[in-house]
Order: C-alpha cells, then structure tokens, then sequence
C-alpha cells in the first residue's frame, strides 16, 4: 500500500472541488443570496485541507490496484463530507446527516432529496447541489475508463482491452487521454444542452443546473416538481434526448463525432438500450393509457420521458408515477435494476450485463439439447471469456445482497416493504425517486437517521460498482 | 426424437395414476361420501387413456436427452388434467380452469388452492388433492435424480458423478436403483410421520393427508386455516421437523439411515440451509416481538415453523404472516427465493444454487486484489467447474425473466403489486401462498380466468426447473 501517494491525490481531488465550490458564489452574487458568505468559507476551507493534506505527503512510486480502490472510495467520501459544508454553513440544511445525505446523493449521480421545498434553497446552493452531480460525473468517466477495466470488474472489461497494463502509473499518459477525450464529450454535451434550455427559455441559471443534472444522469431540479414544474414540451424534448445521450457509452459518442456514424448499430448494448426503452415506454403508454390516467398524447409523452428517466438512472419527473397503475410502476422499479449502458454516466447493474446475462441463458437453453458442445456468449461479434460471465454472476450476488440487507434493515425501522425496497433500489442504483413514500412527489426527509445513513452508503456502493466498496471491508486488502 | 417411446411413457404413467386415483374411493366409501361415483369413474377414465396411449405404440429403441425432456413436460401435464377429473365430475370444482389449477397445483406440490373454503370438500376429493402432491414429489425425486443431472442443469450437476452415462436407456438399472433407494426413504419418513401425526390425534385421514403434503413440500390441508386449524403444539412440531427434513437432500438421509451419521455436518448446503433457517427465525421472531404482534413464546414458534415451511416451499401456515410487520413479510418474500436443498422435494432456487452465487462472490473479491489468479469455487471440497457456474446465472436470467413477465401480466390484469409478485414468487417457487391477497389467509379464487392458467404454466416451469420447460419452446429442441 502506498499512502503517502493516496493522501496525497486526495489532497490534489479538495483542492479541485474547493476551486469549483467558488464557482457558485459568482450566483450567490449575483441574485444577491445569502448564502455567499457560507459558499466561500467552505470552498476556502475545503482548498485549505486539500492544501495541507497534498503538502503532507510527497508523491514517489506507483500506485497499485489496491491504492487506486482507496482513493476511489475516500475520494467520493471526502468530496461528498466537504460538499455538504455550503449547506450546514448557510444554516440551509442545519442536520449534517441530511446535508451529507444531500451530498452524497449529488456526487454520486443520485438526484434523492431530503429537502421538502427545493425552491427555499438560494440560487448558490442550488447550483452548488447540480454542480456536485456534474463533477461526480466527471469522476465516473474517470473510474470507468480507468480503474474498473483494470480490476476487471463485470463488463467492463469488455473494454479492457483499450487501456492495458498492471499498474496506473505505466499507463498513465493512456489513462489521461482517454478521460481528457470522453471529458471533451462531456463539456460538448453539457454545453449544447445548456444552448438549447435557454432557447427553451429558461434562464442561465436554471439551464446549466439542468444541463449538469442531465448530463451526469443525476436528477436534482430546481423545482420541487421537477422538469414537471416548467410544464413545457420543448424543455421536456431536450431533456428526454439528453437524459437518453448521457446513458449511452461515450465512447461511441467520440467515435460518432469522428465521423464513424455506423458506430451506434454495430453495438449489441446500444441496440438492447434503444429496444428496452421503446419496449418499455409502449407498455407504460399503453397500461395509462387502459387505466383512463392520462390522456393520448401525455401517456405516450409522459411514458417516453418517464422510462428514459429511470433506466438513464437520471430520475427527474414529469409526473407523479406513484399514481400511476400498477403495470406502469412495476415495470418502473423493474427498470431500476437495468441502468444505463456501460461507459455512461448511468449507474444500476448496467445494460451491458443485462446482455451477458440475456444471452447467458440462451447459451444454456442450446447446452441443455448438445451438453458437450462449447458455446461461448458472443457480443459484437467478439467471444466474451467465461471469467467475465462469471464476475457478472458474482456482481449479482453483492448487488442483490446489499439490496436485501438494506431492505431489510429499513423494514426494520417500520418502514413498509415497497418505500423501502424502492428507496434501496433508487439509491443502490443512483436513480433517486423510488415508489410509496419517497415516490416522485416526496422525499427523503421523513426516514429515520439511520436509514438515511444506510441509504448514503447504497449510493456510494452502488456508484463505485460495488466490488470497489466491499473489497475495503475484506480481510485481505488491509493484509 | 423417439415419439413412440414417449407415448408408450406417458401412457403407463397415466396408468399408474389411475390406479392410485382408485385409493381415495376407500375414504369416500368409509364417510359415504358423494364424491365416489366420481373419483371411481375418474380413476376408469385415466387408465383408459393410460391404456390406449401404452398399447398404441410399441417400446422400441433408446429414449434420448430431448425424448426425456417430453415425457417430464408432457407427463406433469397430462397427469394434472387426469387430476382434475374427480374435482369436474363430483361437481365439487365445477370450472375446468378451477379444477386444472388446483391439481397442477398438487402434482407440482405448490400447494396454492382456488377454495375457498376447503372443508366443503369430501373426503375421498380431500385425499386426492393430498395424493397428488404426493405422487409429485415421487415424479420429482426421479426427475432430480435421473434427468437432470444428465442434462446438467446448474447446481445439479455436482451430483451428477453419481450417475454417469449420456442417454437414459443405458443408465435404466442404475436411474432405477437409485430411485428406488431415494423412495423408500421417501416412504419411511411419511409412514413415520404418519404415525406421529395419529399419536397427535389426527384421524387417518387426516394424518395421511398432511404426511403426503409434508413430505412433497406441498402445502395442502384438510381446513382451511392450514395447520392452525388443529391449534396444536405436538401436530406443529411434528410437521415443522418433517418439512425440514424433506427440504433436505435425500441422499443424506439415505446414507445416514446406513449409519454414516456425519454425513449432514460434511454437506455445506446443509449447513447453509440450517443457518439460514437459524438467522431467518432469529430476525423474525425478533421482529413479530418488538412490534408486539406475538407473546414470546409465540413468536418463536410461529417464526420457526414459517421459515421452515416457506425456505422449503411447503406453504403450510400456523399464523396469518400477512399481518406480521413489514420486515417480517420482506424475509419472507425473499425466503421464496432460496427454496430447499438439491435433491430434495422443494422447489424455487435451490440451496445449492445460492451457495453457488455466495461462494462466487467472494471469489470475485479476492480476485480483485489478485486479478491474475485462478480461483475456483469449492463445495465439499471440490472445485466447481465454471460450466455449473456460469449454468447458475442462465438459471437465474430465466427464473428472473419468468418472473418479471408473469408478474407484469397479472399487474396488466389490474392486480396490485404485492399480490401479483408473491403469487408469482410463489407459483414459481412451488411454494403456495403468497402476500396481500393470496396470503395465507386467503386463496386464489378471485383471480382473473387468465391469471390462473399463466399461475399454473409458473408452477410447472418452477418445478421442472424451468429449463426443461423453456427449451420445448426453442426451435433448436424441434429440429
């Protein structure tokens, strides 16, 4: 284990949040908020411990695997501990559970809320919140592109074979350009969203707090009804297209913008993302539709923006779907354990190992009548090794684990089966609004302290692929 | 394909049902019942057709894999449409959907029933419906003992050394030895609960009734309250360690009957099995005592004997757990999941399977920290093949694909959530009641015509593993 080199990064990760923390006072200034004063003092104080804890340690050797795990799992803690400082210091959120718990959800892509009135929060903290969800999409690029391939955690080392090599270190000038090339995507895609709500007419404000929530797949709004609340179309449509943008791999992206448009039709997962969305939004069209809920074009309206939400894990609304009919909200939690595809900013057990384990099981079925042939599973065109399907199977287990147990745990605490299987599922799968009392129309706010705990922990678990958190709590990393 | 030989199978099957459809004549007789005429005309009926079907076709050649997979499929279902005559022609269950369901629900031995007040049937018809489970859970030791293996479907394997050989044909000695051993234990243990349950003072029939649902992990009672009915301490006990003894893997009893008695502590399924009933009772109990639903003493009792009944798919009940608070009702749900041991007469998942999937995980783990090594997954201090690992996770894609489908269909049909994932959950698992309103207090009458056929298609894909049901649907199979 190198320490000093871990410690170090992470002073060099608060020294960045903090300067990007100064960012919303340039708000806070301008709407003449009162949280300006809170703002600086925690992006001064934030900078002052990177500062301290990066001049503490000098940098020397190579980081190894499990140095590179360390840093993901503080990283994400420390960022989402001293993004909750704005909150506490303004006095906005005075609970530091409930700002920790805001945070968390933040930079983990999340979108959940414990606040009850979204709109009672000043412009600064408002954007601060969006902010932490666009950096903590930074973050997943990073890990995903870097750290994941190189563990050879389930799927994602379909795209191992893009960055080689043992140790950080040796690759990373690779490293460095492969997340340099997705982060320009990235600004891209922010950017011309941000273009299009304001054409939307929205206001700047407004329009980049979107776009961040967006295009890291988060979901905090800035209305307590979410998308809901700007009741316009044109803003919806960009949203939608956006949401589903950012749940893509973005690799195919930069490719696409190289001009290898046939890029998205040579990808299985693409394919499998695009056929889940329009099969799902037909039947939630259709079982609205049935049950005299909404009318002809807003069940389908509705429907689209609804199933793109969940599955991008985004969780923005434009409606309440906990009214919704039975069908509708069951397929909506089904959806939750899908997630976006791989190399998104999408969080959930991912598309892609909702192919292997599809494909898997047709394997099988052709074993059971040739029981000596060797089959292997195939995805664009390329053979997948059986340690792969096999890591997805053990994927399952710990997702599935943590799911019970939590659930458990929250039952526990009087909490009705469906509220809490639902808020373990949104918050496991970074999606945000569950079902029954933290539904699209509620919030965190009414859970006891210990589940928001619980929950904070899912997020974080549950954005760091999980083998990444529970690998720290095994006898043989500290070993 | 050899359709002659599967013919000639099906025929003498449905002999064979016959004739055991003729013993429930004599309770009818004994309590003059009105049911005699039926069940005696029932009985000359489906030897008939056994009669016809066997003298059609002559036995000629070897029956193959897929040949084998017909006669389980075919065989389940005939012999549940045989079952349902008694209930048509005594008038007793005058719908066909009605009478279908209910014995598919026997020979599977799920245990869900459409009456609604079970005591207004007559004794012979009472005998019946237990028998079916009964003559189930004979099908299922053959079924996991002589087919499976050979067919390799996950988990099962590690008991396939036992029974080598690639067609049925040749093994034919060997299938019918071990089968026979395995059913003499089977009988053993329901004459002895038999005499337990008369000791108990349950009259014969009574005690024949519940010994044969008992043992095939059926569910089936004589009252509708189930075993509460009987509000006896000594008749709960008896029951709860016969269903747990028939959730084990009946080669351990046969080879502790030998005298080899430390053959249950070398067996790591068992000791799973154990200790998850252990903990389950543990945190139920727990839960039905803080919430202050059960005394003490109750609370054990009642937490015990529902863990045992729902892990090892049985579906008795001593209490209406869909009153018990929420945490309690999750731990049951997700008990419908983990199902008995491999080789015994349970249903659902199978122990051996989440062991698998437990061991896997934490293999990942480790290699996680070591990506370079080889660590394979051991039971019994043998290593498991990839093969039956990677076959565990094509297991569970189908069951999890079943259930979101049949569930989303029965939401369509307007059925709350709840209701419609136990009844599935419970269907699938071979378990028989579920929560909401298919709890154990209540039955499955009220569903819609269509909700109980895609019920009963569940019962029969669960309890054929589903694999040899899906694969009748593969054009592959048909070639």
């Amino acid at each position: 284990m190198n320490l000093r080199l871990v410690v170090r990064l992470l002073g060099f990760l608060l020294l960045a949040i903090g300067l990007f923390m100064a960012v919303p006072a340039l708000f806070s200034w301008y709407y003449g908020g009162p949280d300006l004063v809170a703002i600086l003092a925690s992006s001064a104080l934030t900078m002052a411990a990177g500062g301290l804890l990066a001049a503490f340690s000098r940098s020397q050797g190579e980081l190894q695997l499990r140095d590179s795990f360390l840093v993901v799992a503080l990283g994400w803690l420390l960022a989402s501990a001293c993004g909750a400082l704005p909150f506490i210091l303004s006095g906005a959120i005075p609970s530091f559970s409930d700002a920790f718990f805001e945070s968390v959800s933040g930079f983990t892509t999340t979108g959940a809320s414990i606040l009850v009135r979204v709109e009672d929060l000043p412009h600064g903290l408002l954007f601060w919140r969006s902010l932490t969800h666009w950096l903590g999409g930074m973050g997943i690029i990073v890990l995903s592109v870097a750290i994941l391939p190189l563990a050879g955690v389930g799927g994602t080392q379909l795209y191992k074979a893009e960055i080689p090599g043992p140790t950080l270190d040796k690759i990373a000038p690779r490293i460095r350009q492969t997340a340099t090339t997705l982060w320009q995507v990235y600004i891209l895609l922010t950017a011309v969203e941000t273009l299009l709500l304001l054409a939307a007419r929205m206001n700047l404000h407004e329009a980049l707090c979107h776009s961040f929530a967006t295009m890291a797949t988060g979901g905090f709004s800035t209305r307590t009804a979410s998308i809901a609340g700007f009741n316009s179309l044109f803003v919806e449509a960009v949203v939608v297209i956006f949401m589903f943008l950012a749940g893509m791999n973005f690799t195919l992206h930069y490719h696409f913008l190289r001009g290898r448009t046939s890029v998205f039709w040579k990808s299985e997962e693409f394919r499998l993302y695009l056929g889940i969305v329009v099969a799902f939004t037909a039947i939630l069209a259709a079982d609205n539709l049935a049950a005299g809920i909404l009318p002809a074009g807003g069940a389908l309206r509705h429907s689209l923006f609804q199933v793109v939400s969940i599955i991008t894990t985004t969780g923005f609304a434009t409606a309440d779907f906990g009214l919704w009919p039975a069908a509708a909200r069951f397929v909506l939690l089904f959806l939750m354990f899908v997630g976006g595809c791989a190399g998104s900013t999408g969080g959930s057990i991912k598309v892609v190992r909702v192919l292997i384990i599809l494909k898997q099981g047709m394997v099988e079925l052709r074993k059971l009548l040739h029981p000596r042939a060797v089959i292997p599973v195939r995805i664009d065109g390329r053979s997948v090794p059986q340690d792969v399907v096999v890591n997805v199977l053990g994927f399952l287990f710990l997702y599935i684990g943590i799911l019970f147990l939590s659930t458990l745990a929250l039952t526990l605490m009087r909490i009705d089966i469906l509220t809490a299987f639902s808020a373990v599922a949104a918050s496991l799968g970074n999606i945000g609004p569950g079902l029954g009392a933290v539904g699209p129309a509620a919030n965190f706010q009414h859970l006891p302290l210990a589940g928001k705990w619980l929950l904070s922990f899912c997020m974080l678990a549950g954005r760091l692929e999980i083998y990444t958190i529970i690998v720290l709590f095994t006898r043989d990393f500290w070993k």
